[in-house]
């Protein structure tokens, strides 16, 4: 997709371009350094893909375009404090570079921010844009409230997990899809069915990610090849492994938690995961969510030509890049 | 004013009976705990009287005064996390009964919330109300990032000073107020006014604090008398105080920075003070913002008995009860 890298480009310039204040400079240099270290800028260009959908009929949809990815770097300024990460993408984080109580303030100012630009857009948009984004923005929260219980219970089920991966990442790109098609006024079934797209691509995507922490080419993998082992995280994988192994398993399993050879421990795990065939189910688990993913959007009245962009979009986000 | 307390019932019945998920509990619980530990609810009967005054025309009124008191919540969790408080109002914080991750979260949600709450009402307000709420929110974090600036700078200017505490506590009041004025259709100039009334009002308070915390009577106080002193806080008093020490003087400051005698240190700065004549000096500016609130009260275009509440009100929060 050549196309992709222009509306990144187009994200970009206007992320350095935003109208923030600069006083008190302590409060908005962390906003500027963190919007400037880069990223796919996915959420942003699925609202550009959506109002061009639905016949690009506001100019203005940059607005919205910026309060999504606002909002989305509002979630990963203060997930890297709870989540205690020094590094994102490789730079410091604010909390890091900073301090924990300035990077709580500069993600509070990156939300409201957020708002301001959502609101950037004609009053007949008002209602349904803040009933959309602020019920995406409460239900991310609650994925990542989920996602931190998770870390201290054992008894967690794959449809809890499913449930937290949609809160925690789904949502956002659903309600980034829905917020194009509000304001090119589509359909409420168009509108849905762009949500739910976005929603099943963002699950499948998720799954996949839980598949390349284990088993991605450490050469192309961008982070550490089993590191959500070594973390003992609770992936797709890991639970759905613990609820078919059998007894031997399990106490292999119990075994290595606490295991802190970290390649040995990631080679175990993955043989287990091999025996229990997980590596497949979740593939299976996978295809099935883009293929829902796909039933929604041909649902979408639009001609089939126009829906070419954001399937080429969706197989780039699940590696499939064409 | 008698009717106070029953204000203040009707918003805490108001908020135990919010509309908030329950799910997870461990991102909801600390939100009911906080919301439930009370507090004088000046915020949104600001709202309620903002509307009264200017002829009471809607009566979900109730929503936007929510809002505003849930987002003064939302600033209050995310405040006692950076100040390290362990309680308020004599009960455990939320970051020190539960952790600092779930104190960002519901904090985070409150906010949210505060957005649903303010949208609660008909379509032809919410430009005014998103307007006017995200300055005064941006600004709010503003202050607070200027108040810990100023612990760490030894140049802190009185004008420095009034900004941050204008950003930090008055526009919230001057929000409340002019909410309230925008969804009773008050014009331009009435809601500019009851604006700078509130702003006013809201200086003049934190000074008169400022004079509370080294001049109060122990037994009415809530809080120790000297906090500001021992902590080095530069309030009003202190850098009206170093602004007019001699060498003499100056050195004694310095002297006291360290001192970990409390009651001593309390006393000699205490002493400076009252050598200085801040005290005098600090209400002299008191009664200026007091002065400045009423004649912008005065300036709003209803009837002069109809201004009662608000004034008594006013004089409620500088301690002047009636």
């Amino acid at each position: 997709m050549q196309d992709l890298k222009i509306l990144q480009q187009q994200i970009e310039r206007e992320l350095d371009q935003l109208q923030v204040s600069h006083s008190p400079d302590s409060l908005y240099e962390p906003i500027r350094y963190f919007l400037s270290i880069g990223g796919k800028r996915i959420r942003p260009i699925l609202v550009l893909l959506a109002t061009r959908l639905f016949g690009n009929k506001r100019e203005d949809v940059i607005n919205q375009a910026l309060a999504v990815e606002l909002f989305h770097n509002f979630t990963l300024v203060h997930d890297d404090i709870m989540d205690n990460a020094p590094l994102r993408r490789g730079i410091q984080t604010i909390h890091e570079k900073w301090n924990p109580s300035q990077a709580i303030l500069s993600g509070d100012v990156l939300m409201i921010v957020a708002y301001q630009y959502l609101m950037r857009t004609h009053a007949q948009y008002y209602e349904a844009l803040m009933t959309s984004f602020n019920k995406m923005a409460i239900e991310v929260c609650e994925g990542q409230q989920m996602d931190m219980d998770f870390e201290n219970r054992s008894d967690v089920s794959i449809p809890e997990y499913i449930e937290m991966i949609r809160l925690k990442t789904s949502v956002l790109l659903g309600c980034a899809l829905e917020i194009g098609a509000i304001i090119s006024d589509a359909s409420e079934a168009d509108k849905k069915n762009i949500y739910d797209f976005g929603v099943n691509i963002g699950l499948a995507f998720q799954i996949q990610d839980d598949i390349l922490d284990v088993y991605a080419d450490a050469d192309k993998f961008g982070k550490q090849v089993g590191g959500d082992i070594i973390s003992n995280k609770k992936t797709w994988l890991y639970l759905t492994a613990r609820r078919q192994a059998n007894e031997t398993q399990q106490a292999v399993f119990e075994a290595q938690m606490n295991n802190d050879r970290h390649p040995e421990k990631v080679q175990i795990i993955r043989d287990l995961y091999d025996d229990l065939q997980v590596r497949q189910s979740a593939e299976a688990e996978m295809r099935g969510y883009y293929e829902q993913a796909m039933e929604h959007l041909k649902s979408i009245s639009v001609d089939t030509a126009d829906k070419r962009e954001l399937i080429v979009l969706a197989d780039y986000l699940m590696g499939r890049e064409v």
